[in-house]
């Protein structure tokens, strides 16, 4: 019996609008592959920007998408080890979306992007564990080597990924200032385990993060914003501090603080997810290290919002609209 | 009876026309100084900068200039020891130049910033050995970690710091790729060891890096320029490389490459030498590693040219017209 997975794609970029469902059907999986039953859909900001033709990725057309699914094994290809049929998995952003995008009832992506499911999570849960925290320990761990006893900054602190990195940054011990533009999501942040929270529509970042650090500045920033911002980053910088920048939120060019950072011997490193998830062993260490801190309840998902699977150009239009605080959820 | 030093000081910013010669009373060192009889000054782009105004460090009119002098040991204050009176040595960037700058007949420097003269070589060599040697060695092995068969690419070659790091690179292992303007000094730096160089006026630098590497790019790069080369450095960048940037020799603004930044996981870190000098141990573990370096003749000072000390104005233009390859070095 042939079965059919209503998927969506898109023919052209754009807007939400562009997302289409399309009856297709499913194929067993290749090689290497396993086939997933999804049921619970983790939206991240990559997929918008992979939808207006503007990720690290180009679509190619009519291309999936999506990164985050949590489900059960519906089938597994040759040469896969280590699946049962049945078993809840969700999936480690490890794969083109064009091709294996998980935004689908069936979603087929390679082993090594599938782990089991964290035990006591929801799948709404589980699909809101991999890719905030696999980012935030990336960031934090490998690369900032956060300590205890040391200041970070998180910015555009409200994201999945920001939320993580609050809860990341505590479990190691430091110090955590957030920022985010107006009051709405103060309560959240200072919820999340942010120490303190800046407004950078109505307090300076700069003052504020000297004050509160008495003029020492900060070790590690994490930064998604880029743009302007990263003059201001530089100046809240502790001498030999690093700055991670992940992302591209702000369009506008941005410029090296090179007088900053020969003073201070700054390190700003750009990121990706994708430095621990394609690296088999990194990626062992990370999901260790998260699942230890789901345990110890130091680190939890934190869900948003929830949506439909039918109302998926919804969901995108609310993930624009930047009024969340942690993951949206689109249950299939 | 009072001894004088002839010293050049400046009582404004400004062009190569303010170093002025002040006859100035010798001060016994203070607790932890030595007190250097100066024979041979090597000049940095650094005091040039200095001279202007545009330095990290600000200076303190009317201003003492030059961080390298060789010479002998004249004086030492209280609690210095491991130095004799008559010693020769040289001096480590590791101190103010406004309050400690060698251009004079006698300099007074703190002791952590004093080294024996490396044995055979003469006090116009000893003078260019630690400046550009250190500053190499802390961008090449403890930040850029070369090891052999990487590719390092060393922009604005020609100056002492970039003969010195080619010549380390070398020492590591390395490919070299220089950069020089234009022919004029492409001889020199296949003479200093660069196994290819890059006329940047008459060669594509990201074309040629691309094709040198077979499209790989380097793994690491040195560039003391800054401004809008630092998007074509990006470009030929390996995945995961390193770029240390340790001058702004280009006033323009400088561009963060932010979307090559998260493409291939860059790290550009801003680099001074004093990240090694002022780290006491630190600075132990590159002076051992340089004066190896030299016996085995792998590392050996280059002088471009000599100038008395009464042409000091003169030794600083020509400088500033850029036509040197390796120290210029001024006898005192």
């Amino acid at each position: 019996m042939t079965t059919y997975s209503n998927t969506v794609r898109f023919a052209q970029t754009g807007d939400a609008s562009v997302l289409q469902f399309v009856e297709e059907e499913v194929h067993q999986p290749g090689a290497g592959e396993v086939l997933i039953r999804v049921r619970a859909i983790g939206l991240n900001r990559a997929e918008i920007m992979m939808r207006e033709g503007a990720y690290i990725e180009q679509p190619q057309l009519p291309s999936r998408l999506g990164y985050e699914a949590a489900g059960t094994v519906e089938a597994v290809g040759a040469n896969v080890t280590g699946f049962q049929i049945g078993q809840r998995v969700s999936t480690v952003p490890a794969f083109s979306m064009s091709t294996h995008g998980v935004y689908g009832e069936y979603a087929t992506v390679p082993a090594h992007a599938v782990a089991a499911a964290p035990e006591n999570l929801s799948d709404q849960e589980a699909t809101s564990v991999w890719m905030p925290m696999i980012t935030a320990y990336g960031a934090l761990v490998d690369i900032g080597q956060v300590s205890a006893g040391q200041t970070v900054v998180i910015t555009a602190a409200s994201s999945s990924v920001g939320v993580a990195a609050i809860q990341m940054a505590k479990m190691l011990g430091a110090t955590v200032i957030a920022t985010t533009r107006g009051p709405e999501k103060r309560a959240a942040l200072l919820e999340a385990g942010a120490d303190h929270v800046v407004e950078t529509d109505n307090q300076s970042l700069t003052e504020t993060v000297a004050q509160l650090t008495d003029g020492e500045g900060a070790h590690v920033i994490f930064d998604p914003i880029g743009g302007p911002i990263l003059d201001d980053l530089a100046a809240i910088a502790a001498q030999g501090a690093t700055i991670v920048e992940y992302g591209a939120l702000d369009p506008r060019p941005t410029p090296y603080p090179l007088f900053a950072a020969l003073q201070k011997g700054l390190k700003i490193i750009g990121y990706t997810l994708f430095e621990v998830t394609q690296d088999a062993e990194k990626l062992d260490v990370a999901k260790t290290f998260v699942l230890r801190g789901l345990q110890a309840g130091k680190l939890r998902p934190v869900i948003d919002k929830e949506f439909p699977f039918a109302e998926i150009q919804a969901a995108h239009r609310y993930m624009e609209a930047g009024q969340q605080v942690g993951k949206i959820v689109v249950t299939v």
